[in-house]
């Protein structure tokens, strides 16, 4: 069977801010699929690739884009999956058009958004693996794992020179 | 042989609004064609009327949409007619995550956008009719009676009750 | 076995805002448990309620919050469960507060960020179903059925007193 | 006959950004006259620019400003040809203030505006050619190869060091 | 000899908020004269008002306009004599578009920018009164009047029901 | 006894900002802890501390953390202490985040709010002196004589050299 | 002996704000003194209250402006008592120009700013009592108690009509 | 006699902006006394200047300053000069908050506020010239001049390589 994360860009640029949450789900051991799928430059892709994504076997898709990012809205018109939307980060208005473009979504069609850029990327990859764990208790032990070593990682006190 | 102005819109809570632009056509003698596409709900109906748009015989698409707006841009994806998009104003935000949503494609897919809300819409009507008017010399002398008409009626000084 | 999904909001007043959520829960057919967890008033509740959350057969949990909205991020600080952010309209700021106090987590602990105000409410249930349905097949049947005719209510065309 | 677009722009200093519509419109094989025409620096030439552009035989017009960016709305005003507005990225606002500037014009005078900086610029040649080819069949199908090209060049994967 | 002050708004709808000027400037026994200037409707009423200001006899100028306000910027690209801006406040944006494109003007050409709204027009009549003062001592001593009366009626302690 | 302030912040990479707390506590002979408490990572670590401060001998909490920055007003909920917020600069959106997740607190549960950065650091400690310094008479003297430094320590004229 | 906390406004018009510190004051049992000094239209008043705070026996001053609202700043800057500052909702920035203008001071001079509006005014009287409260053990019961009372207010399950 | 404009700037570090101003004015044969007068550090220095800025002499005073930028409005509310307000860039907010913070003054008491940064101070000299020039006859004409010189140097065509 497939991987169960979809991650998917609108255009290769996006890629060193989605390889965040392509980083945190190997190390939570979730398989992945990375593709990119251009809503403007694609749109034949993108349609094929929102309706099939059921079918393909995919269970969460993670979908990052920056300025008029219509990619993680038009996905999730196109499939009944839950789909994440991560904000890359804009050269002009620093993600804040990616946000309002991802977030504002109108009532019937959701994305759940994460932050605007790398910690959302990140976070993406976590909230897919939480989404999974709900029914793979080797999963869940995993990210327990995974919140608990964060949080023994926060030193007791900052220094200057770490 | 059809309108060749396609005035679309995400909802029919967007009528209010795009309808300014059905009246200005009007006034200007263009026809149009207004239907609801939702790039959410309908995103089937997007898919076909973006690609079949041409071959219907449109010239010009205008379409309006709020909050995350990605009906124009999708559409403009999808054709290679020219797009001009409405952000329509939205409850939270005042129309400014439809605008940036409309505004901020990136390079290779074009959108023309108008300003926020009733304002918008009319002016869409007036591009669209400026870009018909290249080529119809009679349009073109309506278009240019209506901006001056338009000066005429500014008057000199203000009044108190007006 | 109790509700998987809790449904919980910083105040009585968010209410007429998170009741969208459970509107959609319920004709879903999904069960919730809607409860009132303040983080700046009842700071221990909110605790066992993070805490304990996954023990009491939660799976889901949305969280709705207006201004320094601190409720979802808190949760999510305190359990592996996915955890849904409605920014809640707030009065001086629109909102803007509270979406960018939900959706601008540090890598780490994710909260799935839904638009603001009713949107993000109707949105979050929508979510939660999605995210339920992987798992239950009769839900994605009714989560379609629910998509369906969402789609089937758009009319082809705009009308002046709808 | 002369160029059928002119690209103006209120500064040398915006030409780093517009000469990316000059590129899309030479590889798109459409004629453009590049000028600088300051809203405020040179407001005589603005006006006999403006008033003069049909005669000059120009079919559409792009006009690029930054900061208070008054040269789209101005030329828009002096004409009923077709105006494109690319918001150039400012120093302190990062082009926001462009932006608003260009796109909220009163109801009567339009700009298409595209999005902030090099994209919007690329955009708006490629929007000026899509309004050309309305009746240049052998633009349109140029066109429409620039776009298809464009959309062969979206590889399916992202890589690591493209 | 003619009145020293000019007050030109863009448009009837602005006079609500410019009367305000007009007020204090009456107050203050300062002559104005009040006029629509549009700067997208009247380009050549523009030129010729900005052109001429100085041979009427103006010494200063107040411009008030919304949403993308080109007058007050426009009227300082056309003449030498002080022009103050007053943005009116915009449905959508609250004014915030209309103040940068008032306030955001490029080095070479100033416009002297206002409080957004009735506070503004109020204040760009007290300001073009400060101007006129300097050269005019009975209005110095009626400004000096006036300012200090604005302090005597302030109570020491706020009351319930003023 | 213990320290009079402490000085907690959400990440070591918060310390060099915060660290400019520390510098002018020790300037004004005021003793202070520094702790790294995330509300994110160590949610149970922020509980105790909370709950503990009033205990542990702390009269003023300075907290900092930037993005969704929920340490100031999770701690101001745990405990009666007076907290004080300090925005740290984000990455994305430069601490607008930060600022309205610390400052818009619900009515019932306070955070007082320093400046963006460094400066508000510096002024939490300052601010923090000035608590304590109400009934510590020569901490009083010491910030007077820091206040009157600072005045006398600001030069007539600007230099192009300094 | 004087109360130990004044409330200082700009403006008669701020005071339906700023009476919501009044009240939590007089439920905790703090004396307030609530007097108008305008920044603008009083700088003797305000540099004489500035001055004379300490004297008059003051221990902390809340401080409450719209718009450019440089009260709060301005005290700041003549006593080293904490001042604490309240944003008053403003009519058409809705008070985001009177909270920048309040928090953002520069380093050396702090505000403690709450959040916008009323929320932000019953938060400046409970910080007010929060510092005093370090120093008068009744007042720290009161306080507790008022903390504990909004604690168990708090109902645990939202209901339709409150 | 001494100079007409006195430039006035919150700090040192104010002054790379603020020298622009003076150049300007050198460049237009204007005196200027430029001096640091720092509302929040030295409020004493600031009543004074501001209540004794006529007595010394000056016309117009142009008060640079960033962040809760307090020095324009105060000085304005000290004299009945004409204050020019320029908002220098910040750091976090790029100097939103500055202009904010300037130009959103009450009914009563105005400043003349201009561009962000460089362009604003350049611009504030520009202004005081076009103020004194009302009765100088001689600096009008070299205003006139300069004007002129600046439309001239616009070229006709953008270059290169400039």
């Amino acid at each position: 069977m497939g991987a169960p994360v979809a991650i998917v860009m609108g255009s290769q640029s996006d890629w060193p801010t989605m390889t965040k949450a392509a980083a945190v789900l190997e190390e939570l051991g979730v398989q992945y699929d990375a593709r990119i799928v251009s809503a403007h430059r694609t749109p034949d892709r993108l349609h094929s690739f929102g309706k099939g994504a059921a079918d393909e076997g995919f269970k969460v898709i993670i979908a990052g884009a920056g300025g008029a990012a219509h990619l993680p809205g038009m996905i999730a018109a196109l499939t009944h999956l839950p789909v994440l939307g991560v904000p890359v980060q804009s050269k002009a208005l620093s993600g804040m058009d990616s946000l309002l473009s991802i977030v504002q979504m109108p009532a019937g069609v959701p994305t759940g958004t994460l932050a605007i850029g790398d910690a959302g990327a990140t976070n993406a990859g976590i909230f897919a693996a939480s989404i999974l764990a709900l029914e793979d208790e080797a999963l869940a032990e995993r990210l327990k794992a995974f919140r608990q070593a964060q949080t023994d990682k926060v030193a007791e006190k900052p220094v200057d020179n770490p």
